[in-house]
């Protein structure tokens, strides 16, 4: 994980130094959910002053009124245009902002990278003014209202640049992401294209699988939810149609994981069946089985929390 | 949902009149894990004496340590025997008590409820001095060093009193209940196995299943996990042989949701492979599909979370 030096200078820890905009004095962000918000609202704390808009006008009002900046539209060219919408609509709405001639240069936050590029590349979108981001934050909560500007402190901000992308864009984008206090990281679009399918992508379908289950539960079932299914089932509260278009825009790479999830579990099931019958002839195999899944998924627990040792206590 | 008053008086919240004794003067606690340990701490703080045992000597001197009772045995016969071992375990261990005559009546703590009584009938275990028990409460950590006093406060506490379960024993663990501040909860141990399987041991599957997918993840990938990933992984930090114990107990009825389970990640894997490509005959059906699983997720998310609106920040 390789971090982004300001232009002739190293990073600084924000809280000891606060940047303060050297690039950016007036950026334009597109799209007003809880993204284009909270950047909005770090930007404002850190004086850039900020030109809201949304294809929906009463969310933009709604993120100015928050103090996110103005819908009033920009007499110039911004120094930074930042698209925050979902994936699926990058390429199309850079097209429109550059043939507007709206920004110096433009960034995204979509939450996967090497579609939006392709889908800009094929608009016809000049690429050495575009760099790609994806800041790793967010939350099931949804739309300007959830929006705050500590969103992204301490958090990783993967930043995506193309073989053409200039100068100009490379410094306003680690700019924009030191305004915000969150930590660069580089890496090509399809490697985090396929990271983020693992710990991002597959865990939101198999929450939304497992809180789908619990559409029509019971009452005194429900009565017994404790903390476990209330965190394995968090972030199925998510908007449905944003999700929809993450999921779209990484098709292939999360269907890989399905699949191989679908043979464990199928797996899983088999060796349950078995067990459920103490004469069944695979039923030692069977136990062999469930233990060795269920210690793979501890291995897995540890991989992610390597300094816990079963953390806190609620189940 | 039914509560189980204190003979002779209704429940009295256990912040306004911490509960005294009165049945419950001196207990025995078998098995000295986390469930079995926090009990006792709970019961040592309202006076009641405990006697621990396990069949690990070393845990039940842990617990002791830890100000949980004594590993002296109790000369005459105590007022409840408390079995707080796995589900599998539960049917010999209380064979051998009633055999040794150690408690007027027993209750168990497992988590599964239908297995162990069948398999305490087939030991020939006498029923009327027995009710099983299950406290909704737990963490992944285990072992008698994560128990706590306070686990139970305000948890729902199952109680499956058979038919022909004595007045004695059904207001033993009543007071119990009582004691451990949590809130009793009478179902039959058919309806409770359901329920647990659905909120408890298929998300304990799914938890499992997602994390051991991380067991081999780069240090990239692994720098930008945030919450959600966590979150939805965090009971598979579980002890693997205790709960492959407990998903053997409860085994068929865990496989039917697992089915059901693989054949709607079947279903979101094929979709998304259409939605990876936009010339596929199918791509327009399966955004619908996707979007329509998503939309069953957040409605179970709801069921789960009824006040709430997608809820505090972070993915």
């Amino acid at each position: 994980m390789r971090t982004v030096a300001r232009p002739g200078g190293t990073m600084t820890p924000p809280d000891v130094h606060p940047a303060e905009p050297v690039l950016l004095r007036t950026v334009g962000v597109i799209g007003t959910g809880l993204i284009g918000t909270s950047i909005a609202l770090a930007l404002r704390e850190r004086g850039v002053t900020v030109h809201l808009s949304d294809r929906d006008p009463e969310a933009a009002r709604c993120a100015a009124t928050m103090g996110a900046g103005t819908v009033e539209p920009c007499g110039t060219t911004v120094d930074l245009g930042i698209i925050a919408v979902p994936p699926t609509a990058v390429g199309a709405v850079l097209a429109e902002a550059q043939a507007q001639g709206l920004a110096q240069a433009y960034t995204d936050v979509a939450s996967t990278k090497a579609r939006p590029y392709r889908d800009a590349v094929a608009a016809g979108c000049g690429t050495a003014t575009f760099v790609g981001g994806h800041p790793m934050a967010g939350s099931e909560a949804s739309g300007p209202t959830a929006a705050r500007p500590g969103l992204f402190v301490g958090r990783p901000w993967v930043l995506t640049p193309g073989e053409k992308a200039g100068q100009y864009v490379r410094a306003a984008v680690a700019e924009l992401v030191e305004l915000c206090s969150a930590v660069p990281v580089i890496m090509d679009p399809e490697h985090h294209d396929r990271a983020v399918a693992l710990i991002s992508h597959a865990p939101h379908v198999l929450s939304t699988l497992m809180a789908a289950r619990l559409e029509h539960l019971d009452g005194a079932a429900l009565g017994l939810a404790g903390r476990g299914v209330r965190d394995v089932t968090r972030i199925a509260g998510g908007d449905p149609m944003l999700w929809a278009d993450i999921l779209s825009s990484n098709a292939s790479v999360i269907a890989d994981i399905l699949d191989f999830l679908v043979a464990d579990m199928a797996s899983a099931s088999t060796a349950l069946r078995s067990l459920g019958s103490a004469t069944d002839p695979e039923y030692d195999k069977a136990g062999t089985q469930l233990v060795d899944l269920l210690a793979r998924g501890r291995a897995g627990y540890d991989r992610l929390n390597p300094l816990s040792e079963g953390a806190d206590v609620a189940r």
